[in-house]
């Protein structure tokens, strides 16, 4: 569908989930009106509400609905209408006690919490589409509903089930998907440790073993219930488009969750639509949402998304639940819409006096209308109103991040070489550098079209088909630059190391072989000495490499540590472009100096903004719109060029002050004179 | 019954735990001559007897504890006898396979270790009636026994359980609570998440769940726990009732398990028992003794009571069990005496050889009568011979401190703002600053009447109702003096959030709004500044508080942190009262500021001992007891007026010497000049 | 058998396990003719091997392995046969589901890792043997087969099980021991806690209960699991004994796993077989090494053994896999041959590309052979070429170091008096005391004959049975020299604690009884002061006791601490020996003055190397074979006479120049004058 032609306004969509279920009818007529003063002019709705629509199985209700949908309507309120298929009601469970999941060590999972039954049960698959259809039979029509919301967030609370359905559902998955038992046999690599399968029916789950099970199995394991989840979702979606003409979405969440590869889950959607929340633990949540919010519109292949749920302030699951400081939720909307959100909603409208989610902040808090909370909901109300012809531009990027689901789930299999090494930390490692540098970035499968890109950054890609390796190559070839970071290219689909060693797909592109890895022990250090331009010593951690060459220049050499006198970061010119690898743990600072040089190969320049200040830009058909906000507690300027910010109304020529802690948009003639990121 | 009555004798009662069933019968005899040596007159026995009284499920050997019985009688030693029903036999777990214990994730507990089966299988239930009936029935008239046991700590090692039967009877009692699941489905909000129930049969117990379960089904599920215990113990009590005199009781654990709700315990029973362990961790372990101490005695509605176990030295089942220094069991023991204990007991009179336990220190340690603790614990029997006067007299106390499990159950269910604050640290803290400022306690249930108190302190009042906000506002409306620590008068008895917003049910005797919780990150301070009196600055962490002042004085602000320049500490006159709240995490040095000004609102003078010197007064019908020990490495002065020092027989004139490490007991007239705390 | 007889070659034997049915059959030519490359003269095949080799149940397919056989036995490689019953294909799992091992908490362990069956389920054992005779019956003539390899490191992954079989097995076992209720009653201390069983089908494994688990029965379950696992690789051992006339092994664990008692696994095999793994976390991993491999040597008796597993770099099954750095393959090989070994093997010949272990070193790395592992291979295998003389030449120690695996099971048992005591550190830490010192070490059981050494240390003996504790007796009456570390003499075989108290039975030998144990909180020291000669004061942790002396000297006494004044170390004369205690825990550095005293008193005289230089000698029948490894970072010079340096063939006169990380062997005259550790 078009870029815009998901939510039938003139605006940036505003508001929230909405569980009106958990309130005596009065208070409805209060949450719209209150909405109204917001500015919400879309709304969640339903999507926990199986256990009151279909109280009895079979028998529904959809009077409160009918009441609701309708009230939303009178008052310009559109809606986003769910199915309530993630979490089925008692009766379910008691009905299909088969249906319940099974956690990998064979413990029950029973009701009483959220979450799906099996998604490989029959039963769930045939009762969620009941539901659905039900649904879209009765409100396909309805001037409200704006849009479907399928299920919640698929692949979490529950992923991975070992329940029988689900072991019979793998084998025929494997079945489909090898074909033979030698296939299946070769992929698994079960010669090793005695697993050969002679007959399919005694291939099961990687459930409880002794030792480890085997990797590829379990990777395989990892797909399946991917698929699973999504065919879930597809069966869902194909009963409402059968009935309905709505576009039809759901939550994901991006780089929280690596249940889903969200590469093909975007495929299936009519628009992506993604849930984020920071980590507040991580003083630098920003750059973490950055990511969330980049990796959100390159799934969606550029294209304006929905920011479906993020929190007003503190959330209640974490360890400890940071608030929001003032300005804060402000800064997260508005950076998910200058990396491409035209919606801007939140879990959820009131918050609930009871439940596990007591404690997660609302639109309106417990402390209701005289809260800082409210008043900066209706404060944001108020600007995305002013931002209306933001809505369907695009941001552009210069870089590109590989991203691999896959790669994923394979890193972070057991009796790797170093637990130290995981798949998020370099990604964020990478991401947060290109992000300091002011470079606005999009995630890319490394087997995708990266001919647009003047930089490619692979800092995570343990498994590497030959397919994509072949495609880093002729990127590469073809002039462009990429960075490697180490223990990558080491397997191949089925996790096995590649023949002729770790790296071997990458070999001639970096001019290089990884003979062996080193980690370093916990807590250890290696110098490194950086010769590329000035001198300098570099402190690495966790990794070296032993590393011969075989046509890479040495850039960087350990000066101690396991691989003393060895090379650290080497650069190669391959055809018309340049390869860099870099063979140890470099924090944010330490990637400094690799990274500027890697931009002089590129012919990047990042535009040199105030610490802690994010610059990003959408372009329209128009004009460009910079979204710029000021993470630090300083006072900052902002080379821009001339344009209007059109939250004051204010011009703007060549520079505009952006004080701690403010957002500012400023529209501009496309192409201004400005850095462009 | 009165207060002297439950023992027979004009004595405080010594002893312990005596099971000679692990010895050959020659031991017996050495047994009874060494406990005679020690002055031993009550020993508890049959605890763990239940195989050995009934070899085969219905065949009863009474003949070795007849022998037992006589041969105590014979040397003038007391039984309290107890039920063996804490450990059923082999054979009922082999004949009743399904009364076995369930975990939350569906393990079940075999036999092999101890702990009773099922608190709600029936056969449980009829075959420990059985033996207890059967014991009541041949020595009601037992010359020896001079009171029951029922059990052994209720709770431990088994709570909660998740058998078929055990959700089965959670079925009846939620029917029986409730009445209509339109009730439940209220008070548990099943609307949030899609949990609404329409059959009974379709609810359960909170167990294994995708993600976290329902708060008030936990909620519930601890309540019901407690129940289905106390039913045990009820209904044992009234087989031995309906056939013998004695007194009645069963061994808390105050302070140290949370299963049970000992505010209804304590109505059931004839005398309040309790066992108390050191925290071998806690340095300050002192403290937390005579915390549990007081527990007690205010569960017992200020009447004596039983110290039924406690240890010579070290026990065994914590990480480091740290043996007790020179004097140091006298302290603790007289520090029960001196907090209402007529009874001091120990587990247990002779060490195991073999088991899980024979680790843990006794009278009669496995070093033999030439050690340290046997000589020590002669000269405690010797030491509480001249104590027999003390019997039956009151501890008085000016300063309450709420106390309520449920508040304890709802606080620590998961998804809490932060981790860091637990119901039991808090009370601990404002426990230990009273306990360092010399002012006795009392435990007190938020809904009890509080009007004898000068001051009233709220360190964890998470869970506070309605009803119970209204005592407190009718006390300081009267004139009391409050204090309230944060995250109090959170929910109502089903977890809800209070209609209001947090503190709600408080907002006008506090004079303050808290809007939103400030938690801090782990190992963040925030700086308050101090400005009631002369000015300080003090360090906070974990929490703050947004806070609205309506009407509130400021007596603390926040200087940094997330409430930077907002009220941390307030004060609030309301009727003829005042109430503070503090609103953030201090230090049990940090509380001292705060504490001193509260005091002068509640015309509390603390009586200024040297530090680590705790004197406790026992008010009798014609004289005080003041017990004063010095926990210290100096030695002390302690201004307690005229009187004799009964350890002694030496007249104290004003004040009295106390070297470090000793214990002593002063006799003085009634009202005496000394300081009363 | 002879010392030698088991490799009929006149040479070290060197190579690995080879697992060619994970690569196509042309890889095994080139496999073979690089073997030959690198010296390799055995290996061992067939390990993982049984679903290739019965891919159903009783169909047999032999031709891979006739071919395999073939074509090493014409290319001069010996053959160790495996038999393949450490990983049964998926058809046994499926045809017996009941064989499955079931973890303490019920999980059932299921099919897709490696690790064996129950070893007491019957169709395992009918299946075991089956194959393992079927492999005998084809092969006991092939010319290649010089060795059989039963199963692959008894006791991990799977060690105790308690499926339904190993419960029934496991009562069994206990009526064969106990012969009646009463004895095991009385063995395992039932009256405690009510446990009396009445019937011997009540009796079961101490599975998951409410509390800790009776002691006693954990220590048999440990002892039945032992045997368990023995007879099984028995059974293999006779139904192969039963056909061919080669020896029989399996590969032991020495050091690393507890579940196998060596001492008695030793006495069923032919020849002893190793395998060892450094602990990458270790820096000082060599030390380990070198008491695993005198364990090794010790549990086989003093004759050769064989090294069957080890390393060329990092394995991938612990946390950080430390790759091993250049020339650090060669010092390991070369201690372990030092220590006894006669076969320098590995695992395995070529790394596998797929499964869990694929991160796993290999001789032939995932780099090939122009890697730095594979110069080190061959270079290996060359030096090994010249070093066959050394077969068959014996280690001897005049210190030894008592190892009873009983003591471990008991000693890591839950509730005892301190987590911070384990068996091992103790154990680790006076052995590399004794290491540091240069002076070769047995180890012994306690109950052994001791007579031969100068010198018995004692580290860990917590469970020590009245009958060992009389050898001790024996061995210093008779003028020997002991060394016992705190805790120890404890308890006794059914994990009671001795009548007359901790250390009862050897408190005429140390002239002391041990009153009570004094823990030390986390992290918390005590000072003691030295008084053996020049006063110094020593720095102690985690423990103290509470002594009273009946005839020791005191050499050291505490500072401070639990036990502050009284005695830390002590030394008695007893007969015409002397015993020492030490009651406290010292550092490897803190030891060093306490066992400089003791090897006066033993008259040993440390050999007085440079740091981290080893030498240990084999004498043979003609000629002493000194073997000299520098792990330092230093050159370093070891005086040992004249002699011929084997690897390079130069002489040595009086002293050997050792270069830092170097090795060297020298043979020099039988006697000859350099010091003989």
């Amino acid at each position: 569908m078009s870029d815009t032609s998901w939510f039938p306004r003139e605006a940036i969509a505003f508001g929230g989930d909405y569980n009106p279920e958990q309130w005596p009818r009065e208070v409805w007529d209060e949450d719209v009106a209150l909405m109204r003063e917001a500015g919400v002019n879309l709304v969640s709705v339903g999507i926990f509400s199986w256990a009151l629509l279909e109280p009895r199985e079979g028998e529904h209700d959809f009077a409160w609905l009918d009441d609701l949908l309708d009230l939303l309507h009178r008052n310009g309120i559109a809606v986003d209408l769910g199915t309530p298929t993630a979490s089925p009601p008692a009766w379910f469970f008691h009905a299909h006690p088969e249906a319940r999941v099974v956690t990998r060590d064979g413990t029950v999972q029973g009701f009483g919490s959220r979450g799906m039954a099996s998604p490989s049960s029959p039963a769930y698959r045939e009762a969620a589409v009941r539901i659905a259809s039900a649904l879209a039979d009765r409100y396909a029509q309805h001037p409200a509903v704006v849009m479907w919301h399928v299920h919640n967030e698929y692949g979490a609370p529950v992923g991975e089930d070992f329940s029988p359905a689900s072991v019979a559902a793998f084998r025929a998955w494997l079945q489909e998907r090898y074909g033979s038992l030698d296939g299946l046999n070769a992929a698994w690599g079960t010669a090793f440790w005695g697993q050969r399968y002679a007959e399919w029916e005694h291939v099961g789950a990687p459930a409880a073993t002794p030792s480890v099970a085997n990797p590829a199995q379990r990777l395989d394991f990892a797909r399946f219930t991917d698929h699973q989840l999504r065919a879930c979702f597809v069966a869902e979606r194909d009963a409402i488009k059968a009935r309905a003409t709505q576009p039809v979405t759901t939550n994901f969440m991006a780089n929280e969750c690596a249940t889903t590869d969200l590469w093909a889950w975007a495929r299936e959607v009519d628009v992506v639509a993604n849930d984020h929340y920071l980590t507040a633990a991580d003083e630098r949540g920003h750059v973490g949402l950055a990511l969330a919010a980049d990796l959100t519109r390159s799934v969606a292949g550029g294209r304006p998304w929905i920011l479906m749920e993020h929190s007003t302030s503190a959330v209640n699951w974490q360890p400890r639940n940071v608030a929001k400081r003032p300005g804060e939720m402000a800064r997260n909307s508005l950076t998910h819409l200058g990396r491409g959100a035209d919606a801007v909603l939140f879990f959820q409208w009131r918050a609930s006096r009871s439940g596990a989610e007591k404690f997660h902040s609302a639109m309106l808090p417990h402390a209701g209308t005289t809260s800082r909370v409210w008043r900066e909901v209706t404060a944001l109300g108020a600007d995305l109103g002013r931002l209306a012809e933001v809505r369907g531009s695009r941001v552009h990027a210069d870089v590109a991040l590989l991203w691999d689901t896959e790669s994923f789930w394979a890193q972070d299999l057991e009796w790797r070489p170093s637990v130290d090494v995981t798949h998020r930390e370099r990604v964020r490692a990478y991401y947060e550098r290109l992000w300091r540098d002011g470079l606005t970035v999009d995630m890319a499968h490394p087997g995708a079209d990266l001919s647009g890109y003047r930089l490619v950054v692979a800092p995570a890609s343990y498994l590497l088909t030959q397919a994509s390796a072949d495609n880093l190559r002729r990127y590469v070839a073809g002039g462009g630059t990429l960075v490697v970071s180490f223990f990558s290219g080491v397997v191949d689909e089925n996790d096995a190391v590649h023949p002729g060693g770790f790296g071997a797909p990458l070999r001639d592109v970096l001019g290089l072989t990884v003979e062996e890895f080193l980690p370093l022990r916990a807590g250890d250090a290696a110098r490194l000495l950086w010769t590329w331009g000035e001198e300098r010593e570099i402190v690495a951690d966790v990794w070296a490499d032993d590393i011969a060459l075989e046509g890479a220049q040495v850039v960087a050499s350990y000066l101690d540590g396991p691989a003393a006198g060895g090379p650290a970061v080497t650069r190669n010119r391959f055809g018309d472009g340049t390869a860099w690898y870099v063979s140890t743990r470099l924090g944010i600072d330490e990637l400094a100096p690799v990274l500027a040089a890697v931009y002089d190969d590129a012919r990047v320049v990042p535009p040199g903004h105030a610490h802690d200040v994010e610059v990003v830009t959408r372009r329209g058909a128009d004009a460009d719109y910079v979204v710029a906000l000021n993470h630090s507690g300083d006072d900052a300027k902002v080379r821009l060029g001339d344009g209007v910010e059109l939250l004051t109304g204010t011009r703007v020529a060549g520079a505009l002050d952006l004080p701690a802690g403010a957002v500012a948009v400023v529209r501009r003639p496309t192409g201004g004179d400005g850095p462009q990121e």
